[in-house]
């Protein structure tokens, strides 16, 4: 085969491997996950190396890898480094994990950089919760420093009497207090850095949340001022440098009046940037390929300038519709029915806002009611 | 899982097998393949049957799949109606499969539906094929009647006296002679029938071949009169009805001064369709698997009016380069190198016939000196 052909060793089997492997297969490359059984949505898609019965499968996983890469920024750093001592690299790099699957280190690696953040405090009791409270002040939110995802794990505090529930609320462990930012509207950003150092950059997109998960995301992002794209641009520059970052960065941001404010990134494909699968020249998902296996990054561009994501979460009920309409695009991980679970999305690439309101409304089945 | 989820059992492990399993996964669809090794294109892409060892595998195929499939019209009959015998439905059914594999009887079922093709006879002997020189005239052109494909298995006549090394060079087995068609361009149109009857129509395209094989299609074909596209859909049309055909069929067409002429269909997705990857609404694997699965059909729309497709032939050179070009979409098929292989293609997405040129110039190294 040709030299740009990999055995790519993917941790995790869920959904973001499956894309990143139906992403991949194109290029020419192969794929393995290390998963738990043969039920997850990437099971069909590659070779399966499930560990469900405890026997160790990861030294399987590592003689027949030559790259690994992973679905989860909380993934095991442990397994990491055991993976990078056998000669097989991982990408993203252990700094891109380690920063990114604790809100303390990562909101102090914003700092360092210069990109702006909410106020925090890292607290380890309820004592030191109600000193923060003094610092931050309330309105606040109270996380857990590490695992949290979809809003869970998280706690608003009204006022500082709100204390107590809340260190009980996170189960009373090592916790996050950040201060309570005003903003507009919630952004992202992805951006790719290959082996060699190129960096390639999405544009910013908006992000509609409900009850904490991702429902909708605009593509891109409207009326956002260059110079603000430039500002996302150069923070993720930052950030890929100082991790020497190889593959797909996410950033979650506030638009506030007083422009960006850092929320948290995720060293991955990201839920955000699955419009870009038929919205843009080049996917998150084959960008993130490319970047891994030395291949030059592919153009960024969106299709159109109205571009959006809807996520179909719990159930699939109204999918024959959804296959009806001009421009929507089904994407499903073959999972089963559960409330709060994201079981597929739908792109729209609309060639006009007009058309792109007419698909959503057409789609409003598969978003939550009244938003 | 969804009710529009089903096992798709697919004969073949090749290319097509692997891209409509790629289209197939994002609608819910599980994929099973019948092939020959696990090194073929499909391998990786689903549950593999291989029969490589004499182990008669069909039968787990058909335990395994709600409905069949296949990549091949030299598919063998007498598998098929043992899977229907088994109460698992095959699409497109035996009909499609049977006037498709034998020239003569393809060309009888065009003359039966009033599509015209070129003048022909069956001939099954050296006098035979003289006594049809007779009727056809020369130039003409003597092809088996069964399993040629890339221009194999065919002889071109430019006297009489070419009768004897043509009956030779086509193995002395039954044939058909075939009146020269005068012919401005080679073009293709593709359809698709669902279980309901709905149909739906790709735009004809234009195929460029070297050596009988196809290097180049663009799509659409350019200056085509709506009354040729026309004609072509009610050939389809025709077509599809009398055969019940569901799935995808591809018609191959002369373009000359007196109209279409048919040259030959396949029942099935088409070298010639694989822009409509990244260059239509719906690709036509994914038309093909919304059709054989009771979906909707998915919009024929191509995203601009210059699109267009390059095969891999033989070795993957210039990848890297082709990687770098804005608009350009690589496809490998996980095969080895081998003189006159098709190991992939790339697809072209361009928003001006400038931009076209310019790309299919930068793809150079890809097509056959010259042309």
């Amino acid at each position: 085969m040709t030299p740009i052909t990999h055995n790519i060793g993917i941790l995790g089997a869920g959904q973001l491997g499956r894309m990143l492997a139906m992403a991949g297969y194109p290029l020419g490359q192969k794929f393995g996950f290390y998963g738990f059984s043969k039920d997850e949505p990437s099971a069909l898609l590659g070779h399966m190396f499930t560990h469900e019965d405890e026997t160790d499968t990861l030294e399987a996983l590592i003689d027949w890898a030559e790259i690994v890469t992973y679905e989860s920024e909380n993934t095991d750093l442990a397994v990491v480094r055991r993976i990078e001592a056998a000669g097989v690299p991982v990408y993203p790099g252990p700094d891109s994990l380690y920063y990114s699957q604790h809100r303390g280190r990562e909101k102090s690696l914003f700092r360092e950089l210069d990109i702006p953040t909410a106020s925090f405090e890292v607290v380890d009791s309820l004592e030191a919760l109600q000193r923060a409270i003094k610092v931050i002040g309330t309105p606040s939110i109270l996380k857990t420093t590490t695992e949290g995802y979809d809003g869970k794990g998280q706690y608003r505090l009204q006022s500082p009497a709100d204390a107590e529930a809340a260190w009980q609320a996170i189960g009373e462990r090592e916790a996050i207090l950040e201060g309570f930012v005003a903003f507009r509207r919630e952004l992202s950003i992805i951006a790719v850095r290959g082996k060699d150092g190129e960096m390639v950059f999405y544009p910013l997109v908006e992000n509609q949340h409900h009850k904490g998960i991702l429902r909708l995301t605009l593509a891109p992002a409207e009326a956002i001022d260059p110079a603000i794209q430039q500002a996302a641009q150069d923070y993720m520059r930052r950030l890929m440098t100082r991790l020497d970052h190889v593959g797909v960065l996410t950033l979650e941001l506030f638009e506030t009046d007083v422009g960006l404010v850092a929320n948290e990134m995720a060293p991955r494909v990201h839920n955000s940037g699955h419009w870009t699968i038929e919205g843009a020249q080049t996917s998150q998902f084959e960008n993130h390929i490319r970047a891994i296996t030395g291949l030059p990054l592919g153009s960024t561009q969106p299709l159109t300038s109205w571009c959006a994501m809807v996520n179909i979460i719990g159930e699939t009920g109204h999918i024959k519709d959804a296959l009806r309409l001009p421009g929507v695009h089904v994407h499903l991980y073959d999972k089963t029915e559960r409330p709060g679970r994201k079981l597929g999305h739908l792109n729209v690439v609309a060639h006009s806002a007009w058309a792109r309101e007419q698909a959503l409304a057409a789609l409003a089945p598969f978003l939550p009611a009244g938003g």
